[in-house]
């Protein structure tokens, strides 16, 4: 263990001899942003050790990585609710300017949660998460709903302890939508959602057992695979000297700052298709992470405005480009490069990528019935947080739901309840996010076309240049400054986001079924 | 920024409730371990920064990669140096248990050294290691020595401050060598080295200009040799579920806890020994980190116990097992089958792995003319911090050593004062433990051979088993519960490591020259 000599020691040396002639709202100011560019790069720590964790990292590391992460992660709770934080955030409660008062309400609101939940209630948590998660894989091993039973009744018990602690909001759930998705209330998802559910209904009575367009069968090499994702995703504009693609299990996307952003992907020998979704998904994750507005590094506000926001960007570059007739067109010839003799066509590719199928898992479902399945989930965690509903009747409601909405019954608990992992991790209020990220991104889709109206040519041409600059000065750029709700609102104006969805459905999946 | 539930949390709630029945030295040993496991997981923390900057980062993660590592650095300094650290350890003065007492000893030293030397002087250590690594890039680019100068003045003032502050010493020196290898001091290596120089003085002019044995040329594909090599380490002991390989521009070890430790090695296609030493090496530094008693994390004592035994081991792999003609007959085979048609010999590869030759970089010196590129530094670095040789004079008196102890004068100053980064980063006090570790990993193998009779037959069979147990119970399995000189001595006894290193220099090099 050796002595360590930082930077760190520089700037707390500068602070000093700084402070003497300082106002005490510039005093607050400087040691805020201090604190907080530390926090950022803990932050950036965090991510890391997940990416390695989960691309690197020999399996003898787990036990280590543990420590590691939740050292860290005590310490950011530490230094984030400390007092003198508070402190400095009261004194500068009335700043007029623009940046320092979004910085304030965005480090107050995370300031406000780490000190409302009782350090034991915090404890709790992540024990009932760890044994959650435990007790989901001996669950899914069993593909038996039982031994989660318990675990999952505790994480309830304990988000709706922590919802306590939080405080007075106009809906309990929004205690926890704010965690995720900050500016988005259950008042406003609540009808939407019921809005696309019957729309969504209707949409799939239209299709019906109509069998849909062909799927697209072969064989392509993972490291060829390798190569086209990485062609594609710097076409669009993620930057590989800021970041890097590699392998895992399942795909995901860290960012420490915008020069360095990593995407992981899961390829498949005999589903070209299902690997280059995925990435492209990811890419449009990275190139959010890559525009932020590094220039507020150290404020609050050079970071994603929440998830909802955060997967309109990924939504938007997998679905409304990738799965588009203009995208194929252009992917086509790079396919042939790749893999000479390839013989399907833009067509088969499109109709391959836009059919729509009542199917168990969410992570496999197409853009139709994927919101269906997220709005399924949304429900039960409402009647499950607020005791309508009990854990030992949920794996019935689910299937009740199923069959519902979509007309199937699911015939196990790991094609049914048990499917995803986020519950086992406590993580409720977080599913909405996917599909107002749907929402947002079809919307989007129809104010680019009115701003750009040669955007499709140009996507036919692989140049996808002003496309993402509509999205780095309208989303990327505004980093934190406002809410994700407020972004898309300044971006689209008064665009009604279920009306576009479903037209950019109808339009495209719709249009392959006769509708 | 979400807010973070972490174990650490549990671990506080824990200690809460259990302090109400302990005494004094209980709670003040529970507080410590807590603290310096806190700090241990920080520390692999900065490990794995460095390793992934080295390996895997994108070009554009640099600036943040600072940041994230100051900002880790700073937190590990205020919670080593913070003032309950040293109430704690008062506490526990005197203490009789010997794991405790040790810990005490071993925290204390690093909690004094962390208090004693001012926030300012950290800080402008911090900045002038930044400054004189580029400074040292730029005078390298230049191939001149001017452009360095101020920046290396700089940080041998602020070396001699910091000397200052650390307080009396029986040398001056002793409070530089304390940082990386502690129980080793100046009166002890400035006699040894003595005795070592004229040594092999005598051995360099016996050998005169005898051309000796043949080198080794060829060409062997990289993958092969990754494949080769992870064979070698593997069959040797360094665990691959607990560890991995990757290439990095210089080969380095990064140790995580037991269960985690990275090795990087650089591979040359025309160069098969040049990387496969390389990777012995490495690996010899992770065997140790592999096999330190982490059954004692938390306290100080889980780990290396200095420098100097840890060069021992990567040294003992690379030099005393890796270039003996046991080792090439057991590695022969090998080669064949992965380069079928290859027709070096076991003494065609020994003969290349132990010529002599007087060369100008350290790096790619032989085994006897690098502990002289060592006895040369340590020299001048007495001489730069007790004053007596000016930088300006340091270019002139580098090029008089080694004409006087090698018979060659540098031409240039990249092949001569400005070859190694260590003083540009302000690291004086650190290369004697290169030369340590060969003078232990002699002593090492001629006790082994005492105690292990048929440890070179087996080393033929490739079975290193015995000597990997031998060094796990007297080196690795002690941990820091002595500092390095103690452990060499309860392993060997009275050896005379200087005797030991000659004897193997004469039996291995001295041989092939035909003395």
């Amino acid at each position: 263990m050796l002595f360590n000599r930082g930077p760190k020691a520089i700037e707390q040396a500068k602070g000093i001899s700084a402070e003497v002639s300082m106002t005490s709202t510039e005093t607050a100011w400087t040691s805020l942003t201090e604190r907080v560019a530390e926090l950022e790069a803990l932050g950036g720590v965090i991510q890391l050790l997940e990416w390695d964790q989960q691309t690197m990292m020999p399996s003898g590391g787990g036990p280590q990585r543990g420590t590691q992460m939740s050292t860290i992660s005590g310490l950011m709770h530490d230094r984030l609710s400390a007092p003198e934080v508070g402190e400095w955030l009261s004194t500068l409660e009335d700043v007029d300017d623009p940046i320092q008062s979004a910085a304030v309400r965005n480090i107050r609101r995370d300031h406000d949660r780490a000190v409302k939940v009782p350090t034991r209630l915090v404890a709790d948590l992540a024990r009932a998460s760890n044994d959650g998660f435990a007790a989901w894989m001996a669950a899914r091993e069993a593909n038996d709903f039982e031994p989660f039973h318990d675990a999952l009744a505790t994480l309830v018990r304990l988000r709706r302890e922590e919802i306590a602690a939080l405080g007075p909001a106009a809906h309990p759930y929004d205690n926890l939508l704010d965690q995720y998705d900050p500016g988005t209330t259950t008042a406003q998802l609540v009808p939407m959602f019921d809005r696309l559910r019957t729309e969504l209904s209707q949409f799939l009575a239209e299709v019906g057992d109509n069998p849909g367009p062909s799927t697209v069968a072969g064989a392509w090499d993972i490291d060829g695979q390798k190569q086209m994702s990485n062609r594609v995703i710097d076409a669009m504009g993620f930057r590989l000297t800021d970041g890097r693609l590699d392998a895992s299990e399942h795909p995901f996307t860290v960012g420490m700052g915008t020069g360095d952003v990593r995407l992981t992907t899961h390829l498949y020998e005999d589903d070209l298709l299902g690997g280059l979704t995925g990435t492209i998904h990811e890419a449009g994750h990275g190139m959010y992470e890559q525009g932020l507005p590094s220039r507020h590094a150290g404020t609050g506000i050079a970071v994603a405005a929440g998830m909802g926001l955060h997967e309109s960007q990924s939504r938007f570059w997998e679905n409304v480009i990738g799965r588009s007739m203009a995208f194929f067109e252009w992917l086509v010839p790079i396919l042939e490069e790749q893999w000479p003799g390839s013989t399907h066509t833009a067509s088969d590719w499109f109709g391959h990528a836009n059919r729509v199928e009542r199917s168990f898992i969410r992570v496999q479902a197409d853009e139709a019935t994927y919101n269906l399945h997220i709005i399924i989930r949304f429900e039960l965690e409402l009647k499950l947080l607020s005791g309508e509903l009990s854990i030992a009747d949920l794996p019935e409601a689910w299937n009740a739901s199923y069959a519902d909405l979509l007309g199937i019954t699911p015939s196990t608990p790991n094609e049914g309840v048990l499917q995803d992992v986020h519950w086992s991790n406590g993580l409720f209020g977080y599913f909405p996010a996917y599909t107002i990220g749907n929402l947002y991104s079809s919307s989007f889709r129809y104010q680019m076309e009115a701003d750009l109206p040669d955007m499709w040519t140009a996507v036919a041409r692989g140049e996808f240049e002003a496309i993402l600059d509509w999205m780095r000065t309208r989303v990327h750029d505004v980093g934190h400054l406002m809410d994700g709700p407020e972004i898309f609102r300044a971006a689209v104006g008064e665009r009604d986001p279920v009306a576009d969805l479903m037209r950019h459905l109808r339009g495209r999946q719709g249009a392959l079924y006769g509708l």
